[in-house]
């Protein structure tokens, strides 16, 4: 007997019932849907704490970054971007792509992103039309720190654009308090909803700025799908993955049950005792700044184990699949999830698999150190 | 007690077992994962009739359309798009907003694009790049030759681009053999799965011209498509919509047990089903070449009454949900579906409850002889 666990970092658990709002089908230009997009579309505002509109596209985050730069740049413009994992890496790629002049801010894997980096370009570069941040560097488990650097770009005439794709619910994010102009996420992490839709919050500033931006975008067209949001009741402009937006509906009703704040507790209780079991266990941790890493924790692989061996025995014999190296990580650390739909045993349950798989692997382990002090730290709440 | 009956030509009805094909979520880096992916790229080579690559993206059928235009074209470009309802008028639409040099050959919604009118382009531009054809007209129900399209463009070096996201399955398309260069369609008409997969088969003229063409398209990339789809096992490049791939693949397994030319068949037989009721009822069909129309019956409302009522009262009154008119056939036609997963019985349901809403609206019925008509036809096969 052998069940699955996905414990990776994305696509993430899907709640019972958010997987079976997908079973039945309604159509998009009834009634019902409309008032289920109104729904969502109002349960989106409140998870990205904004006012303002939050468009819905169907597509991969990816689709959603990539309206990001095209609705609001132009090419040409002097743009910053924070690169410390995989996905600072793709805003790089995706900005360099659309013809924007690029500031590529590399910094360590597992490093957080440095304000004093963004002084220094801004004091730099009077010109700047755009910053661009990872809230959780999926790759690395890194949540850098978006509010300092919300309150430092909204002095500028930049934009400050944040994938908050992974970090969205389960780390604090506040869009309007924050000064984000346009955060952009996915439907598969903290939202526990399968993956296929892709959000962006848009500030009046980024609006502005879209107004003279001269990029191409047909089918994420920021203003197409605002139009088509503000009909009554609010449509998309395109047929849109209507069993995802019920799927969605229904894990925006379990968020607002348990409460954004109550979400974040949780999240960071859980990487609390996935710190302490690795830390138990003798294993080393990779991000440095560890608190703030409630969606990943990503640890490094024990001398002489490459990292992809052991995630592929922790899948092929107990079920259990936690995430490997990506890029320039691959085959040294691994990372294991606790965003979304977690509860304390997934969590002894992902330690435990640990455990099991490291000693199959011929690693020293004091077999039941890793969950016991997962355990302490669960019991004390 | 009232059942929701979808009979729209898209989203058209859900087979149980594709649904409930939702319900689980396997990781997306999965070797299960892969094999399922490869899967459906062999049963989407199979529905296309290419030998190939078939490219799955996640979005709705216009984030394809727009594919095709942005990686095989240049801005200046000289094309011509058939343009004979509102799936013409997109193709008009994306290619000038591209900044294609357009030739929009607009034809009566409800007729049939002239071979004679592609003869004529061809001839007066010699330096043509791209011929936009549309292969069943949802607004209209109107089916195009494509076989003759594709005869006469394969003489010349412009590339034949098609979107028979309505079409595919429901009527013959061999994208091979009738010299389609890229075919878009989508998972939501006669593919029988939710809406949020978007596919285009692209020949090699097309994969040529991609090599030289200057549009920006990143998440709808072609090449990063094709060199994700190239590993064993095949991937995406961003994580795609796994529940719906998962859905899918069910659906395909349908369809290849069925087999295309049964398939194709039954959606003959089906249209002249509810093209005998529509006649026994006394109301006049709207599109031209009846007996291509395999998708939808699009029928001219009563006089006197807006089709947007008739719609509407079917929605309310009896949970039947078939379209109304689109852009400037609002209000005049209503469009019956048979697109998919239908049956005999599905077919007289929704004429039985045409009846019944006529009737209410206080149109003169001879109730019965609509049913009775299209009972005639599916009994005599």
């Amino acid at each position: 007997m052998k069940k699955d666990y996905i414990f990776t970092p994305g696509p993430t658990p899907v709640p019972p019932a958010v997987s079976l709002a997908q079973v039945r089908m309604i159509h998009h230009r009834s009634d019902e849907f409309g008032l289920l997009l109104a729904r969502v579309l109002d349960g989106l505002k409140y998870v990205f704490q904004t006012e303002n509109d939050v468009l819905l596209f169907t597509s991969s985050g990816t689709g959603a970054m990539e309206g990001a730069v095209a609705n609001c740049f132009s090419a040409g413009d002097r743009v910053a971007v924070f690169n410390g994992g995989k996905f600072g890496e793709r805003f790089v790629e995706i900005t360099r792509y659309f013809g924007l002049d690029v500031i590529n801010l590399e910094y360590e894997w597992g490093d957080s992103a440095d304000p004093a980096a963004l002084d220094k370009v801004l004091s730099e570069n009077a010109d700047l039309k755009g910053v661009f941040l990872t809230h959780s560097e999926t790759s690395t488990g890194v949540v850098n720190d978006v509010e300092t650097f919300g309150r430092m770009v909204a002095e500028t005439p930049a934009l400050l654009v944040v994938d908050t794709i992974s970090g969205l619910g389960a780390a604090p994010f506040r869009t309007d308090a924050w000064n984000v102009d346009i955060a952009v996420s996915g439907s598969q992490k903290a939202l526990m909803t399968p993956p296929g839709l892709a959000f962006a919050a848009v500030s009046d500033k980024a609006w502005e700025a879209a107004d003279s931006a001269a990029l191409p975008s047909y089918y994420f067209s920021f203003k197409e799908a605002r139009k088509s949001q503000s009909k009554t009741p609010p449509q998309t402009p395109y047929t849109p993955a209507i069993t995802l937006v019920q799927a969605l509906d229904e894990a925006l009703k379990m968020v607002r049950a348990e409460g954004l704040e109550h979400i974040q507790e949780r999240h960071r209780l859980f990487s609390r005792a996935t710190r302490a079991a690795v830390e138990a266990l003798g294993l080393e941790l990779f991000a440095k700044d560890l608190p703030t890493a409630v969606v990943a924790t990503s640890v490094v692989s024990p001398a002489g184990v490459n990292s992809g061996d052991l995630v592929r025995l922790m899948r092929t014999e107990f079920g259990v699949f936690i995430a490997g190296g990506q890029g320039k990580a691959k085959g040294k650390i691994f990372r294991m999830g606790h965003v979304g739909f977690f509860d304390p045993f997934d969590i002894t349950t992902q330690v435990a698999a640990l455990e099991l798989a490291l000693l199959r692997l011929g690693c020293p382990v004091d077999i039941g150190a890793g969950v016991t002090a997962a355990l302490g730290v669960l019991a004390s709440g």
